[in-house]
């Protein structure tokens, strides 16, 4: 108090230090406002582009406990910032309450001006540029979509995941408004769903186990990146490089609880000397009288397998029903689905809807998925003439 | 520059501000540090006791987006706090790249030494005190444990709601040590769960379509809540008053998959004019031959409820298995399982065992669960002579 009131009075003897007062205010503010960006903002940080993963750090895959992750305590407080005002994310920390109300969660035609979460699920097990630059194109608000991968626990994996992230990094580490809400990335805990070659993975004999791991494969990624606010749920196959830019508005659109695009594959027709199109997916189906009848005369844990000659089950595929002519947005009702571009609605998975890895009605993973969400009540639909492309095969 | 050249020239000319600039130098520090505080650890902030939720403010229900719960941008510098040194908490932000090794996640006897977190899952229809002393009293590390509640949207909901906000506001605002991992409330999406008062509830007639409807809770409830980082999920059931205060040791200490306690009641008997104890829940169960026979000549869509007479499945039911003079830790496998208190390994739900709100193999919501849990090669248990207690049926 003593020195205080001394400068105090020496303040007032000496004008010198008068005029010196708001420079020194100006000086002490803009320190503090340096400060205040440091740490709300990022800036002065660790350029994230010289970011190392905390893996490559530890030499371990288990992240929620690395350091790089930790985050300051949750102030109820809201920090302004009057300089910059930037767009403070909306994140609910962990270790404080949130409330949702599922009621008020919508998933509707209007899904980007309702400002609606779409959440992105890709089991990857290799990673194709032009998969990432086709997710790069969408042009539904990035800032709404959310990621979510698998990977198996195999050497192919590993590679994905290493062009996986480096993609990521990029993008994540751009302009603020271009990135992704959030981005998650699990390594697969159950037998690996990849361990098939392409050429034989199609053999009949090997699928049923290869929809059962790759069934387990979708569980736990839909499981562990659902979250509350979640209104859409997009699965895209790793395979699928091409999609019309407005696919997440284009399907939105329709309103329908699950919804598959019809996946075709671009190939070079050696006899027409053209590039062609050819129908893919053959999982997207109607139940026919001869399925059903043959689903009737089977031991409980046989399955049905569509699109092997060795199991006739006249199924209307829709990969046949697409016809060019007809307006992209022609709906047909569906029994069966694949993975490759289906859209559910948050609120089907959510009342339980799974990709069984086991028979269910004779009917495994997204297949079994289809006639589970149809257990629940929720009608299944897919869209003929709205075409997405698979990779090549390998040769 | 011209007048901080001045500047320079009187500081070397007025031995009064050479004097000054050290206390100055001080006092912009000491901002420095107080803004970080304020910052970093929330100090200066509102105090949490009088906060206010944001559904007081907004008179809303949705609160993903609400300013409240904004936080700053992430930033990947570990923000190092020398003068405090509190403890950061492990968050992940929304926004970020978080990657999870599902294969290092475990669900060990040792949980609480292994830090694993344990999810309590609660469909909530009212509140009971006694509920939530319980759940107090619990000895595992609290900052292990997660919970979750679905809220029905019915008028005793919104009481049990006001209720349990009042509760968990007076523990995730005491000391931080001793408040919950994180706390989600969900107000239910799908039909209400609690429509029926407790005498009438018991009805074989009333209860397909009330466990439908509850396994419909239990589902939006774990889909919503289960994270990455979870090991254990705990069922409890908001009627369950009492249980041994190491219930989650005791429980994870069996390192089963799906494991269920006994859920009494304690009542005062009458007849022997003392207080006494009696089985509550029969939906833990083994199958048998008779309950065999039953689902084998039943159409596809009836369901077998156990405990009614009905419907006489003869099967031994763990309610009756109870002996007092037997070890506490004693196990039988089940093939039916309730909710009471049940405690499961996250990745048996990560793999896809849900609740079916649908006949599955002539079972639903927990029982149906039990089931699908064996077909994703779990074993279910249940412990007879470990009890717990559910509240006293309405007069």
């Amino acid at each position: 108090m003593g020195s205080l009131s001394l400068i105090g009075y020496k303040i007032k003897k000496n004008p010198v230090i008068t005029l010196l007062l708001p420079f020194i205010a100006l000086v002490s503010v803009y320190f503090v406002v340096f400060r205040t960006d440091d740490s709300i903002l990022g800036i002065g940080s660790l350029p994230l582009g010289n970011h190392k993963w905390a893996h490559e750090i530890e030499h371990t895959w288990y992240f929620p406990f690395t350091s790089r992750f930790k985050m300051p305590r949750y102030s109820y407080k809201t920090q302004h910032n009057w300089l910059f005002n930037d767009r403070v994310e909306d994140i609910i920390p962990e270790g404080h309450i949130a409330h949702y109300d599922l009621n008020k969660l919508r998933s509707t035609p209007d899904a980007a001006v309702d400002k609606e979460r779409v959440l992105i699920l890709t089991p990857l097990q290799s990673f194709d540029q032009r998969y990432w630059d086709n997710i790069l194109h969408l042009t539904y608000p990035r800032d709404l979509i959310e990621l979510g991968f698998i990977i198996p626990r195999t050497k192919t994996g590993e590679e994905a995941l290493k062009k996986l992230e480096i993609a990521i990094k990029d993008v994540q580490s751009d302009k603020k408004n271009q990135r992704f809400a959030k981005v998650t990335i699990l390594k697969q805990d159950s037998q690996s769903f990849d361990k098939l070659q392409e050429k034989e993975r199609h053999a009949l004999n090997v699928q049923k186990e290869r929809r059962s791991a790759m069934a387990l494969a979708r569980n736990e990624l839909l499981f562990s990146t659902i979250g509350p606010h979640t209104s859409w749920i997009l699965w895209l196959d790793a395979d699928i490089i091409e999609t019309p830019m407005s696919l997440i508005q284009d399907m939105t659109a329709h309103d329908k609880p699950v919804l598959a695009a019809n996946v075709f594959q671009r190939y070079y027709d050696d006899e027409k000397k053209e590039d062609s199109v050819r129908p893919y997916d053959f999982n997207n189906w109607q139940e026919s009288d001869s399925g059903r009848e043959l689903a009737s005369k089977m031991q409980p844990d046989e399955i049905i397998l569509e699109g092997y000659a060795e199991i006739a089950t006249y199924r209307p595929l829709m990969a046949y029903f697409h016809n060019k002519n007809n307006p992209i947005s022609e709906e047909m009702m569906l029994d069966g689905v694949g993975g490759g571009c289906t859209l559910v609605k948050a609120e089907v998975h959510r009342d339980g809807a799974m990709f069984p890895s086991f028979p269910f009605y004779h009917l495994i993973e997204t297949e079994g998925f289809a006639k589970m969400a149809k257990r629940l009540n929720y009608e299944v639909y897919g869209l003929p003439n709205y075409l997405v492309y698979h990779k090549e095969e390998f040769n």
